[in-house]
């Protein structure tokens, strides 16, 4: 590495290298926990600008699909290294957009540049490629079997929508990019409104790296612009092939409707809206029920609720544990202190869903109140399971620290309940050694409903690693078969392509005879690295 | 396997192992050979019918998931063996439903067990579990990492619409319901009105296996009923969780849209349409320009031309070697019999379709006018590349023995009609020696546009295997990302589920400490038996 990043803001948009200015509304970053923008300002950019990133992503594709597992393994190493160059003024800012505190910011950092690097071995390893040899049969009766080989290429270009509640682990060089960039595809950012100066310092680092792997320059760009505008003119860019989104469930499924009204419609992997259900069992409430009340606050309130994975949904048989549970969570929540949230915006719907539980279902209490507008008022609250399983709203996604008790009449009711909700990202279960007979019963539930499963823990938190599994069924995702964290992400952006008797000297390399890369590939059906 | 099959036809449906008779719309077969309608009459299901037979298969899902990939695989078995114990009743219908010789229609009912079997394979092998396993770090700091692992699931019941083209191989016990219950799910089946005895008999086979197999009826149900109507009932049913279609790209997208639409939207696999283009090279032209003209013909008129991968397209430079491959590929079409089409109406749209590129492109030859009205006439066309890449529906998929030649000035023009072609399940190169580098420049080109590249061969012809690719993007297929035969069709109806700190005895065996399976598993990244 050998440039050193400037610092200033210059408040453009950066299209295949180029730093361009936008035409439209102007946005100005919001320091949440001051109360105040910030400078510079930014300008969201127009068709124009789609134009122009998602044709030179499209110009950069044949080159960029064309390097090595290596090539691409080390320019995901050199956005990450120039990620932590220029560390000190991104956290800084980022602390600064977001509201959230400088240890989780710190936190995220290490998180982004993991991922990245996670990307690099997965890359190396090489399973990704898919490679199968079926072997030539010539001598076969009726009909010779031909030599078919298989792996997999990558989509095309991608396009990324930046999440709002982690402005560097899903956002610009995020979660998304990196495992689109790692399959082969080129990448147009859309960048949050809520963090652009952290956008456009993350941007640089890319561009940065993509100077130093000497890439086209189109392999990356960073957008600025509204969803349905520049959003869905992105989605909708005959160039993009597949999409990746997290955020909320109107844009989500906004954005699934225009791929899917495309000529040739894409996949479109959006990460939109999920409650997490956590079931407390019955030995567990009687054992620790005042113990898990006040770590369940904990979860809840930690950067004000604002995770995809915040737990908005407990489900208990009614009796003296839920009571324990209940009473020790209301105490835990009176003391908790309001936070910034993430931009004035989501504090106003934050308060608007809290006003709509506050109709629907009982409070049980409410966190301490503010010092600024843009803070976030801890509440929970407790209905029935026949109130719950009566009324939609009392599902819908209340992003911030408001959580539901659902009390259940016995077991049969509270199966009622697991059955009747919706995809999720999560859910969990309490347990003792006493409930392995109930958690029994309940898991093969929750497998139809949840993409991960956790016992005597809390979902926030997701592990970023070969086994992760974040997403689920509609509406925690618009595609329950794949992942937006960890390894398999990359499986998102390739598609296999079948060889028959291609001449040995054209063989891409992950399928030819000689296996260069030591891969592990299935020959007639068994797995070897032969 | 116990019971002996009746095979009298009695021209009911059968939903979840009762035979129902049908209240709607009469349909009789026809056979296109004798130009005449076939006994019994068939009825059209209606929504009260879609209800039962989805409702059935949610009840049948969760005991049906919960066998054991052995039971599974014996249950696959048996329907296999069921089928091959009425053959002899089932080859003499589908040959009187499709017109279709006996040859190919015994050979196709052991492609159909084959694919049952392969599946059972696939099965017992266990990597479509796709088991991973990231262990505990309780020293971890700054945070412990929890015990985290991963396994497929299938997604719930599937409804599988009916080829007519392929009367068993992508019928009721075809390669989609083959694969959807490998993977755990539920099936029901749309059968096709070209071929309902046909679609009868083999539903009573697989009816038989589920009884033997001790599984739930609503394990499989076959209805009858129009696309628009019954069909799109079907995927907007509410238990539905996945689509698997073989047909038009009318009826594909039809389909697409309406599980698109839906308050959850699912996945549709429909694979529609292509036309296969076929490259031949200079080097090749010259050796052999006046041979492949010859066996180009026989790949277009078998079956009557009626195959999804029909080489629908062929494109060369100009010049003396595709001078004679015109020639002996007029001169062969000219000697070919006009064969029965599967049905009146495939041969209406057949002839429609010709008419088109009578009126877009030059005619080179017609094959031999038909006895009887069913019959297709075969017909090969020429046109330059511009005008080609001027003109939209000279792309469209003429279903049956018609093909258009397109004359490119150069290897450039070529490589542009190459970049300008839609997405097609395969692409065919013929190329000699000489050839090599000028095909190793179109490859690239070829692995963006089909899912399976073949050389010096004909597409027509997908063997059924473990690298197998049977799709390539829109509109061949409407999700690039899978494949409709093959080992890897299973993936099409899983998801993934992670497990975080789940206690021992509740584990999946896939991801159980012990392996009790022995499968391949991701440990920590790194795959292992152990």
């Amino acid at each position: 590495m050998t440039a050193t990043l400037p610092t200033q803001l210059t408040g453009q948009m950066i299209i295949a290298g180029t730093p361009v200015t936008g035409t439209g509304h102007e946005v100005r970053a919001f320091d949440p926990a001051a109360g105040q923008p910030l400078e510079p300002v930014y300008r969201h950019g127009d068709t124009t600008d789609v134009d122009a990133a998602a044709a030179a992503a499209a110009e950069a594709f044949p080159a960029y699909r064309a390097t090595t597992a290596e090539q691409r393994a080390r320019f995901l190493e050199s956005i990450a290294a120039h990620i932590e160059s220029v560390a000190e003024s991104l956290i800084a800012r980022a602390v600064a957009e977001s509201g959230l505190p400088t240890a989780r910011i710190t936190g995220e950092v290490g998180r982004t540049t993991g991922q990245l690097r996670l990307f690099a071995e997965v890359l190396r390893e090489g399973s990704w490629n898919g490679a199968r040899i079926d072997t030539a049969q010539p001598d076969r009766t009726p009909l010779p079997r031909p030599d078919i080989r298989q792996r997999f290429v990558p989509l095309g270009p991608v396009a990324v929508f930046s999440a709002s509640n982690f402005p560097l682990a899903f956002s610009v060089a995020g979660g998304d990019t990196a495992s689109a960039l790692a399959a082969g595809c080129p990448v147009v950012v859309k960048g949050h409104d809520a963090h652009p100066g952290t956008s456009e310092i993350v941007a640089r680092a890319v561009t940065s790296a993509v100077t130093e792997s000497g890439l086209p320059a189109g392999v990356f760009s960073l957008l600025f612009g509204s969803g349905p505008g520049l959003g869905v003119a992105l989605v909708t860019d005959p160039h993009i092939k597949a999409v990746g989104f997290t955020g909320s469930r109107s844009g989500g499924t906004a954005l699934m409707a225009a791929a899917a009204a495309r000529p040739e419609p894409i996949p479109v992997y959006a990460e939109m809206s999920s409650i997490n259900p956590v079931f407390l069992l019955e030995g567990a409430l009687a054992t620790r029920g005042a113990e898990l009340g006040k770590a369940f606050i904990g979860s809840l309130t930690m950067g004000s609720g604002q995770f995809c994975t915040n737990p908005g949904l407990i489900i208990a048989v009614d009796g003296p544990g839920l009571d324990a549970f209940v009473t020790a969570a209301g105490e835990a929540i009176s003391a908790a202190p309001a936070t910034p949230m993430l931009t004035p915006n989501i504090a106003g719907n934050y308060a608007s869903g809290v006003e709509m539980l506050s109709g629907a279902a009982e409070l049980v209490a409410h966190g301490q109140v503010g010092a600024i507008e843009t803070c976030g008022q801890a509440a929970l609250f407790s209905t029935d399971a026949q109130s719950f399983l009566g009324n939609e709203e009392l599902q819908a996604e209340v992003f911030g620290s408001a959580s539901l008790i659902v009390r259940c009449a016995d077991t049969a009711q509270m199966h009622t309940v697991a059955a009747g909700v919706e995809g999720q990202l999560t859910a969990t279960v309490h347990a003792d050694t006493s409930d392995e007979a109930a958690a029994g019963e309940l898991l093969p539930l929750l497998e139809l409903k949840a993409g991960r499963i956790l016992f005597n823990g809390w979902p926030t938190g997701v592990e970023v690693c070969h086994a992760m599994v974040h997403g689920g069924p509609f509406p925690a995702t618009s595609d329950s078969r794949t992942t937006s964290v960890g390894a398999r992400a990359i499986e998102r952006f390739l598609r296999p392509v079948a060889y028959q008797n291609v001449p040995k000297s054209l063989l891409p390399s992950p399928v030819a005879d000689d296996n260069p890369d030591r891969l592990w590939r299935r020959i007639d059906g068994r797995l070897t690295q032969d």
